[in-house]
């Protein structure tokens, strides 16, 4: 697969997700409603759909072709409940996401909290009603990506005791394997059921998961790498929050140089972990290359 | 059934949900996850059940045994996280719920908010795995609460916003439909959906539903006049905080004697809809009454 190839299915996925979230909006929220309009303010606003890309991806490669695309949506749906609640005054208190006011900047606080109760409710709606996919899929899903939310929740509470408790190595993998990796390896795992794999049992599956991992980490210590080395512009949010916040992260404990060194292995051991599969799993090395790139 | 059975038998169903709902913390949250703490603080913390009651009742007459326990369990969690985010500073501002500091007066902003999201993904765990169901009712059940909880959420954005814009008798009707009506009115939905009845055709249902629709409608109008002549040691929160808000309630709309009247009226009509059952019916007719006549 050339790297203009793999643009392209990105792009196609991605479209798919927006589209199907824009119906799922219609279907969900009443138009009068003004949490509503903060949902779809907040969810259809310009993510990159990292999460759902990776969802439709694992998918396909499982032999499912497109199958989980309701999934991908609901797990969006959940990562984007999560980033207006980090958002409101009491969590991280960030004006700006995506470039735009954030949901609580726009639409106040109360609306805010609102519609990220909305989407999170929404989002298992989405999975229990999945369409193309069997009662026993749809349980299961809903079952893993509820396990998984509370786990994302642990990693925010985390993320919140380390901004005045500082984090040693082990601590911060711990964070960012709950905040971030949960909802990464929920991809592959949600991706896997909606091809009908035995999870957690299928060896494609825990290959998949092996490779989501290393990239939920790879994907955090990127993140941190950036907010040292991007502009704010580049972010969409404000550069350099975390030492404003006095937060551990990989580039305080290891330096730039060391943060960056643990992003490559991170994309070494993604790459790694799809060793058994053929060429119709280039999309993903690529995935994983383009992660560990972006922002440069 | 004499007064004395129906206390006994909704003490025994209250237990069934206190007992499971304890069982489910332990399962869903790590002892060392303050989230957890704040959750079982909350969820523990003394409610007297009335929606996982109806629940069992309502699975119980539909010929469902006891296996809506686990939706009754969920339905408890999800009207919990109400609550939790209800008293956040930017919604109610409440300091008291149940006697005791509320969440955020306990736990901090934060981890009330994070505690609050938690119970509500958790819901959606126990509706999916929920013991004694087939899958066909667990997606059902699933699909159920999350609409339901959206109602919920729009109702307590109707709510926040009359607190501003005072409401007419229908727009008061419609806020209480959403904000109160949507749970209890997800038990009667829950409890047939548990015992395998065709929601929202069955006979049966319809006639738990309009009881429901009833009983909901008369809770809040009850709700309303105890703010009035309740002291707080009665309510466990501040007596007169409608008042001091502002709201618009039934009491403000129509007077007290005009209240205490619409209240007895959604209990006839709660009755009626019971009409064609015989003397299994009779817990359900003496919650009714007991709901009507509770604070006195």
């Amino acid at each position: 697969m050339t790297q203009a190839e793999y643009k392209q299915q990105y792009a196609r996925y991605a479209a798919c997700c927006e589209q199907r979230l824009a119906q799922l909006c219609d279907d969900l929220f009443a138009p009068e409603s003004e949490i509503g309009q903060a949902a779809r303010y907040s969810l259809l606003g310009g993510g990159k759909r990292v999460r759902g890309v990776l969802t439709l991806a694992c998918c396909a490669l499982a032999g499912g072709g497109e199958a989980a695309l309701d999934f991908a949506c609901a797990l969006e749906m959940v990562h984007c409940h999560s980033l207006i609640h980090d958002d409101l005054p009491c969590m991280d208190d960030d004006d700006l996401r995506r470039g735009r006011p954030s949901c609580h900047k726009r639409f106040g606080e109360a609306t805010a909290l609102l519609a990220g109760d909305a989407l999170l409710a929404a989002a298992f709606a989405v999975t229990a009603d999945a369409r193309d996919c069997p009662a026993q899929s749809r349980t299961a899903a809903t079952a893993l990506l509820a396990q998984r939310t509370g786990c994302m929740l642990y990693g925010q509470e985390l993320d919140k005791y380390h901004e005045t408790h500082p984090a040693d190595a082990q601590q911060l993998l711990a964070l960012h394997a709950n905040k971030t990796g949960a909802l990464i390896g929920a991809a592959a795992a949600l991706g896997c059921t909606a091809a009908a794999l035995d999870v957690p049992q299928s060896g494609v599956y825990r290959a998949l998961d092996a490779y989501a991992q290393a990239v939920g980490l790879g994907f955090q210590i990127v993140d941190d790498i950036l907010d040292v080395t991007a502009s704010s512009e580049q972010l969409g949010k404000p550069a350099g929050s975390d030492a404003a916040n006095g937060k551990t992260t990989f580039v305080t404990l290891f330096g730039l140089a060391g943060a960056q060194q643990m992003a490559a292995e991170q994309t070494d051991r993604a790459l790694a972990a799809l060793g058994d599969f053929a060429e119709d799993a280039d999309f993903l090395r690529l995935l994983a290359q383009d992660l560990l790139h972006r922002g440069r």
